[in-house]
């Protein structure tokens, strides 16, 4: 029989050191970011919906109207990308396009009142999830979080 | 003309409310990841390695002899996909794979002196991308950013 001691030490020098590699920002980052997004992806599972269409659906529920270039641009989506994921929203009967009323050219974004109903249940759903983020972090940490990420995110 | 005034009211009251989603922390730190990202991509271009094949060789560097299973467990990264990255830096000629001393048919990695060469080269870089960020955080904030980061990414 090993000892306690003995097989902490053996554990702790056996295993790889990584110390340096969770000492930087983009690492750390990647980490965090896969673990919240691994839990809102299975949450969302319940109502369909995707990280990414789920800001989309987001946006246009805070800015009924908002043309499409308005809130890939918000939303920092590439525009080929974000046409695709409006087509796929669109078809699922979530979301309407509608002429713009300054430019007709544009298209101007609005739920579908099933796409209300979809994003009432995940707004909850992203609610919980919230939750649980916030209490891993503990008191204070999500104040201490967002300024610090958003020092990252903007130029 | 408009004045100032009534400019930046008129902007501010057209510009979409993104208030709700960027107080969201997967949003926030998505937002931040895609940055650090875009940074590190575009400065390891030049010696050819993306992010993820970075962090292989800094591990294996750190960790020579290392087998296969603990550098992806470590990296959070799947077996599958692992195997396919040690093939690619196996053919670049960066990395060989040799039978572990513990256990014969698993694989202990090590850098070649190639491998060595551009790793060298590719911490410098690195660390450059990382003082950039650790500017942008201010003073103290990465220190604040850090042990946040890993609260999420641990269970």
């Amino acid at each position: 029989m090993i000892d306690d001691k003995e097989c902490t030490h053996v554990h702790a020098s056996s295993g790889p050191n990584l110390d340096g590699i969770r000492s930087f920002i983009g690492y750390a980052l990647r980490r965090a970011q896969l673990c919240v997004f691994d839990d809102l992806i299975q949450a969302l599972e319940e109502v369909g919906l995707r990280p990414a269409y789920f800001s989309v659906l987001f946006v246009v529920s805070e800015n009924p109207g908002l043309n499409q270039s308005e809130v890939s641009t918000a939303l920092g989506i590439q525009r080929t990308n974000f046409v695709t994921m409006v087509d796929h929203l669109e078809a699922q009967g979530l979301i309407v396009r509608q002429p713009a009323k300054k430019d007709r050219r544009s298209h101007a974004l609005h739920l579908t009142s099933k796409g209300t109903a979809v994003f009432n249940r995940a707004r909850d759903i992203q609610s919980e999830h919230e939750m649980r983020l916030i209490e891993k972090l503990g008191p204070g940490g999500r104040e201490q979080l967002l300024p610090l990420l958003w020092r990252i995110a903007e130029d």
